[in-house]
């Protein structure tokens, strides 16, 4: 027999009302068997990039054939498409398609889309209600999946995986000595900031752990910070209050205040208007 | 043989610090088997009308026979009765008799109600203890009763169910062009305002989707907002940052501003001080 | 069959991004079947007392065998040990060896200790990142020994239960109606404040419920609070925003705000700083 596959929800919906409370009794209801996991409830609100981030950074830690279930929806009950989506590495996402696919489409690849049938894969009891697809359409149709009540199949029309919707990801530069990227994400909770530079990149260029190289962030262009950091294994091996670089835990280049919040004290948000440069 | 029900918490307790980790540990080592969910452990503290009110807007949402321990209880080790009703469904709900079953009592039906004698269905380990009855109590004589080492008869002895504590509630009026109501709860994550009035009853009193009805908000009887605001499906159909009225998760109308905060943009509360009024 | 230890988790990670998510992903990627509750992921940041505090207060109440992993490591990467403790009653601790054991050696005991193998008990995909050993190294070894894929032996090599890092404890002192002790911890949500003072100390020394002792608060030696406070079996014996003198959870003397935060409104810590008396 085959196990059912765990059920990941990602969600900015907090655990501050009954919405998640909710939306997993609909899981249950549909399948009492289902192993529901959270990943987070506390995505910054509306924010799509997030979702996307977040999805891509867990996703290969799972097993093969888990169902995350990603709900950052401001455009809930309008025309954008609500789809699930099958990965290379056979994981399925159940999401509404408005660019929480960008990384797990760009760094794990899909293999197949379907756009949600809401005819038949809709909790018909709430029929009427426009403003919650996390209960009544995602965690629906992905527990009817999970459970084996319907196949991918069953899920709805296939559409070609190049209408995803999806956000440019910019790439990182690299010549000998200088590398130029983007702070891609931060970690809201320590207050480090990632970049969308590999490791490997920023080793091939000729930085060296125990080095100082010096950082330039700019933000649309203006220079906000320049310093020079050390770059090492961990946060161990500065001082409190110190700033480093360092490998982050999905192997790109990081950089964070030791026991302090660099987001907050540089005051530094990511995306496309952040670009960081490292000089020897 | 009959699967055990699942237990679903809901407290003011977050998870700061080790209280519902020692709570789920107590259950755990009643009956390994019990499955635990999460419904929040952030309610608003000390705040009963929440606590009813959240048990109300998820419990259908569950398998029939799932077992609510809600533990708001400003009261903990005074003379309110700790008891644990069974609702109309077959749901049951362990906890303080303090007001958290106004809701459930109202919208769903209590069966049957009966208080918990602590001399038997006390966690003896703790007996000294008087402010943790989440842990000592609640958490305890549900696990009992959800692993069926106790029968719903040996709770405790059953009492009327005319006598179980409530809040008043306020009910909605209509007539053909003008609604009135209050604003009964938050959606304190997203800021959205749920009134008590029924999408039925106010698309009843002649509104449409697509009209643009003036909601009044008064506190005390106090006009603090008067705007003409568009009545849609959803939030998308609205621009970010204007105002909406929508049919909300449990087909009540609720006012919102998309992708913004009304509740904290406009400083408006809810509960019988806080009623609104739409006109054509 | 031997059933399967539970997981325990505590972290200073939250559920703001992916952390959480990718770690419990690595624990069902070692063997699906293992049950991971959530003890806490909002430990005050890098405060290893409040993970060594947190661990004593709930571990007994878990069944026995049951694996807490405990990840709050601001010595990530660096040469602290990264260790498995087996306590006097049977339970797990999967830590660095920080500090985090002092309270669980104190009051349960340790029986054994070893130093996790990396080369061995490391997540073998994520070589070359140091600063995540939340699900590199703990959750991945946990996982482990949780699933019967190693015994406890296979860890790593055992040390001396001697050479575990832990803080100093301070003990209360107690005479004839004079009882002094530290503000030990708090409970960050309610705003109460625990102090070391076993109520049965606290009794023995001639205070009975019913009366108004006198509590004296200092902080580094210079008085901070002086008051008469009722001391009773539980907050709803006292009016709202009165203080009262409790016996918590834990058995121990606790101060608190009636419905109010002590903590924060008279600005109160924790720690060997903060003395308390109390007087006839």
């Amino acid at each position: 027999m085959i196990r059912k596959p765990i059920l990941v929800f990602q969600t900015d919906f907090t655990y501050k009302e009954g919405a998640v409370c909710a939306m997993y009794g609909v899981v249950k209801s549909v399948d009492r068997d289902l192993e529901i996991m959270d990943g987070s409830h506390e995505l910054p609100q509306y924010d799509i990039w997030s979702a996307s981030y977040r999805l891509y950074q867990s996703m290969e830690f799972w097993p093969e054939g888990t169902v995350f279930v990603s709900v950052v929806d401001p455009g809930v009950g309008t025309d954008r498409r609500a789809c699930v989506a099958r990965t290379r590495g056979g994981y399925i996402v159940v999401t509404p398609d408005n660019g929480s696919l960008t990384h797990v489409e760009k760094h794990i690849g899909v293999a197949e889309v379907r756009e949600i049938d809401e005819s038949r894969n809709r909790l018909p009891s709430t029929r009427g209600v426009s403003v919650f697809h996390g209960r009544d359409l995602f965690g629906y149709c992905a527990a009817k999946l999970a459970s084996g009540l319907i196949s991918f199949e069953e899920v709805g029309s296939s559409y070609s995986v190049d209408e995803i919707v999806k956000f440019p990801i910019l790439e990182p530069t690299a010549t000998r000595g200088k590398v130029n990227g983007i702070f891609e994400i931060n970690d809201p909770n320590f207050g480090n900031m990632w970049t969308n530079i590999p490791t490997e990149v920023f080793l091939s260029a000729g930085f060296s752990y125990g080095d100082r190289p010096q950082v330039l962030v700019y933000r649309k262009g203006a220079l906000v910070l320049k310093e020079r950091v050390l770059f090492e294994r961990s946060f161990g091996f500065a001082q409190k209050g110190e700033l480093i670089i360092y490998n982050n835990e999905l192997m790109n280049i990081g950089v964070a205040k030791v026991q302090g919040s660099l987001a907050s004290d540089a005051k530094l948000g990511f995306g496309a208007d952040w670009t960081v440069e490292f000089l020897p």
